[in-house]
């Protein structure tokens, strides 16, 4: 393969909320200051490569539909060359410095663990030429789900060969995400769950679980990585039921085994969703356990029970997700990825692009109305001003813990029947959609 | 009111299954020993005065259906006393010899919260009365959430003056479980959530509800209330987010702010899967965690979307159900309440029983058919086998957090490639189902 | 009860997008021109009586929350005409022309069906003073769900005598509608549907539905009345399954009993969803089917169960609405009423009026977003452009019926395999988002 | 491949319920009279040959699993032909003297239609010669979902080049049932759907479905072909909307376009799920409508959103689904087909058996459950007795369409306020229950 890989597409720019070309940002403009940062800075984008990459367009009942000139449809080491050529031409066009992968995505597994590995080396050397100076991973990760050996989990497999395996094959890719210069590492327990709890033992499985993590902090320090360690909670698929539920219960998890300090969230919006919270909840969740760490900015379909993983396209979300994110003062070493993939019917390799931009710019937009939100300062007044009796002294000691129940009941009986305020839920979304 | 409140229902005896007898129980044989205990000792049935005997058939569209004959359609004091004279003849026919109550079914509100509680410290006096010596709560409560004054919260309620409300308001439900033997107090947080993010400060009100539950726990042991204090997790309704979300959300809030040996679960099997798992599920959960305290074993319909609160009636879920239950060696000091309700248009007295009956059964039938399975051995077998390579020497040493990634790694290079056995769900099925 | 009922509210204006004033409208500008016509023709904008005059807060775990200072606390015919006067300021200070009530909800059910009839009498004459000359009800309604006689449904009772006062009460209905001037008249089966099969004859039920429809049809014809019928489909709640599911349902129903042209559908968003369905998906079902006759243009939560019945502030969801508005030509003689409440937790009187206001104004910036969509014309286009080849002779046949298999066959082995175009999706998105 | 496909598998025989032995029929006993048929002719079960001998075990996130020892990794005529004699083995060991298939799943596609077709009957000439006397295809179907250029569908896809093959290759497929001696065709439209409605035109589209229906319809005479076509609803996945999303949906469509009388359904239990509605309520849905055809008696999993294709073990939902159909007087020419595959884990040949006879005993048992039921009489009894009052004079009347809004009028006033009875729906569960 000679030459670009994406021949009629320029570098995308800023043109502004009124150009009409598709190929152009209208929101995002990277060294803009928002909110006493530069967007680029508050969004930290990477893409994620099993997608744009890798997706084939396959799904459950059909073949793959894409068709994209580079490949030559082969698992090849030269074919993986030549994608991860591909992209860096993408990310060098769309403006992003970032990316994220999973070890078996780059690089084609071998025969035995130590061919994988060798492939792994191999790509990765690749993609530190190509990365350059300005260019590195948000994440890395391992795959742990797509190969039959993993159908009963990695982590919380009852064979203990595989949770073997896949320790040897974490290790590795923790390795090389440090190599590439990685801010995160995270673990996405693709299959740590079960199908049917007749024949589980989930007690087991758990236990498991944290000692492998356990043993990835560890591993961590002893390379000297300072990345930090990311849970991504989804509440089911490929199984019935996920370990790692969703913000709380992985919260949860971590508190029970100790594991609090070592690790954060990478909360997905669609797998938020998929567990019955808005992706705002689970966003603060994470926030306010201190554990938000990166965000899978992609969206699903509120009609939909499985996870879609589009690119998010619906402003009033955008801006909830762009609030967790200021309130948290931003994200970094996190990011965002999109974790989103073209629908199956796009086709065209322009629609990569067109894909991305919408993602990017929605999310962009979101901040400017974040912004627009603050400036305006009502909404934050209205909560404030919910709360304001527990900013009186009484107030205050109850949230310091120092009043018992005596005390509470002596004073509810000297303050009588309270006359409680109207919620204002519907002034509230008014001033909510005025800066949409 | 005169003489018996329910005079043409009998005793309800046991007869065995072959019985076409609505009003006897077919499986439920109280003193019949299974796994080494008397049926009633493993089901420590109570009846839910709310639902039993407050319950009206009214729903968000319609009207009140009951008209039990011993109403006045008043809400009086005399009215109170002559219902918990139904509820005691109630439970003596049915042969259950305990019940649960919030503060405000079994007495009415008064003007004042000082009223209010001189109303309940005079029909729990009554109570006492009644229930002599072989009679009493499996737990109190204090209903929370149908005063508009907890329009937003009790313990989470942005007001100062209603959080103090509520805290004087549990106080004295606390002291009056106390007072009638009660084993366990329970705190369903009826509305103790969110409606939207937009006007709410999630952390703030996560803060005051520990701080109340903190206080609470004080309370029970200034008063000598040696009562397991349970928490009921519901994921939604009458909020679009309870914080108690399920049982890995309310482990994760107990840990967070050091609640976790002051607090277990109450499990409901509609809650559970309103909030997306299986009763079993939530039961594990809870087990596992060392938080299983109580069971509400009602059921909900898997096609609706709110809290139907039905009689359970499902055999195979009865029997998940108390595979739970064995596995934790019984619920004690906590037992079965139903929270389940008739149905809106079940207008027949008799149907109270009909209900109750079948309700019982269905434990029962599903304590036998857990029997069944245990003697029979196969199901735990498979289990057991599915993890034996972790019960080998490196199997050990994993679980004992012994094993770092470099020496898995040196393994899985040894091992080669895992072969995986097949998961066998269709022969566990299988064997589950010829217990049934 | 003297003088005004709404104070401290101004007759609403409109502002424009800019305007902070809740008490003003920012994108509803009754006679302004959009797309040929004046907005107030486009929305036809009705007030639910029943929600907005009777809704009371409470739900299924709390009493009535609202203290309206109108309200006396009796249901007495009195009240009734105070609260009449109420709704008549409020369109006024609205600027809405339109209102849609229940019987029941505008005036006290009797003892009797007589006296039912003769306050309703009451009532409605004095309605009909107060509408002067431009007020008249969008339509009206019985309400045949919330007293227990309707407990097993109205229509479809399995009791007879319901069946026949339900017809009664309809009769009723549909002549002080027709007496007042409205323009349609709905059915919205409350409790046509069941709560088990196991109790249930569904045939024999929808065989009495289809016969009572069918005379109500007749009733309307002989009294003169040339208001639109309108069936509001509604998936469950109160009901486990309601027989108006869907759209699709109810268009199989009416075409299965030969009612399809003496009856439309009045769509609501809320109900949609809850049918797992978008809104827009149900408008455009009912449109191309000759169906969609009114829209309740409230929306759910997408995170719950059962119908929230909230005013409509998501603005792509207003968009997609209104192309579906703007496709049929018009909802008239229908048109928009909200069926949308209060939050429970709103208790101010200002609330009930920024409620309508967010409403009436998302759904009037959707028209805006339609009319630049259609300006822009690149989505038309894209839509026109995927099915093309059926433009040609050969598909124009196609549609015609005139090709057999045989000549299809022929044709397939003629073309060869077909080169399939890019679904578009993500442009698509990008287009529409463009013009919110 | 040389001798037995299943060596260490005998044929399966019934052995009565105590039978601890998974390879035997515990409730299925072919030839025993229930209710005045053999089991066999009540069930008329088949096996899918999709699922059963194509079904890899791969997932949206994992690789194919299964490795049968009579695969060779290729998709060659001789694979597909070893693979067909597997089949038949297959089926004598269980029992079962049909089968269905997609055309695709039997015989790889060619580079072009013609040699797909050619593909085609050379293994349908096998599959004829297999079958001798006593076996035939339940029913044949096209598989229209799979190949990439049926991605937006293929009656509906825009592209009418696609609209064409795909008539071509149903053309062939009826064909080829129709020479194997097929009883049925089964139309389930993969992709009979939309994805988002921004680029589609769905009235267009189903003008266009229609089209190809009525010339399927019209093919089926001209060659004599006598079999049942049969519609498959299913509600979404792989589109986010299925153009034949239920049976109601269905039967809208059918009677629109004038095609009832021409199809029949194919009801999938795990579809009615997903759909929002009990398997039962589909069943019965589609027979009063007169439409039941034939049955996939799978199951999904209560807490999941997409398709799991379980095999039934549920017995309360057996004993439903048999109660529909004995309703229907049984399903021929239809019958069972389970579109049921092994879980991704089960990877051990006699998995497969094991899924077979569970899923053949359940409905056995649902069938003995009916039975038992019927005998009982109660539960119809409680029914019949509901509607009793339709049973009068009046209420016949009323039935026959004969009574107008002014009689029914005049009837309500003589009849005053009706007494309403209990619905009865805990007696109605407790005698269901009693059965199982």
């Amino acid at each position: 393969w000679d030459g670009e890989f994406f021949p009629g597409i320029p570098k995308i720019n800023y043109e502004g909320p009124k150009s009409k070309n598709p190929l152009s940002f209208k929101w995002y403009n990277a060294e803009e200051e928002i909110l006493g940062k530069e967007m680029k800075d508050w969004m930290r984008f990477s893409v994620a490569f099993w997608h744009t990459f890798r997706g084939t367009g396959g799904d459950p009942f059909g073949a793959p539909t894409k068709v994209w000139p580079w490949e030559d449809g082969t698992n090849s080491l030269d074919m993986a060359k030549r994608r991860m050529r591909a992209n860096f031409e993408f990310l060098e066009k769309l403006g992003v410095d970032k990316w994220c992968f999973h070890d078996r995505d780059i690089a084609p597994e071998g025969n035995t663990l130590k061919e994988s590995n060798a492939n792994l080396d191999e790509i990765v050397t690749l993609a530190k030429e190509l990365q350059g100076t300005k260019i590195h991973p948000l994440w890395g990760t391992a795959q742990l789900f797509f190969n039959p050996r993993y159908m009963h989990g990695a982590a919380t497999s009852p064979d203990m060969a595989v949770y073997t395996y896949a320790a040897a094959q974490v290790k590795k890719a923790m390795e090389v995400t440090h190599y590439l210069g990685g801010e995160n590492y995270v673990f996405w327990g693709g299959r740590e769950g079960y199908q049917t709890l007749l024949n589980t033992d989930m007690e087991r499985e758990l236990d498991h679980y944290a000692t492998f993590l356990q043993a990835a902090a560890d591993w961590k320090k002893k390379i000297g990585f300072n990345g930090t360690l990311l849970i991504e909670p989804k509440p089911q698929e490929p199984t019935k039921h996920q370990y790692d539920w969703d913000a709380a219960t992985t919260a949860s998890f971590l508190r029970k085994y100790g594991l609090i300090g070592e690790f954060k969230l990478n909360v997905e919006c669609n797998h938020a969703t998929l567990s019955g919270h808005s992706c705002h909840h689970e966003l603060e969740t994470a926030r306010i356990n201190g554990l938000l760490g990166n965000i899978d900015a992609n969206t699903g379909d509120p009609q939909v029970g499985w996870d879609t993983d589009e690119f998010l396209t619906d402003i009033s979300e955008a801006t909830l997700v762009m609030l967790s994110v200021v309130r948290n003062g931003g994200l970094a070493p996190g990011g965002f990825n999109f974790d989103a993939k073209l629908r199956r019917e796009s086709t065209d390799v322009v629609d990569l692009f067109i894909a991305h931009i919408s993602g990017m710019d929605t999310l962009a937009r979101g901040l400017r109305n974040v912004a627009k939100l603050i400036e305006d300062g009502t909404l934050a007044e209205l909560v404030r001003n919910r709360y304001k009796t527990f900013d009186s002294e009484f107030g205050s000691q109850i949230e310091a813990g120092k009043v018992d129940f005596e005390t509470l009941e002596k004073k509810a009986f000297e303050l009588g029947e309270p006359r409680v305020a109207s919620g204002k839920q519907e002034l509230a979304e008014m001033i909510f959609q005025s800066v949409l």
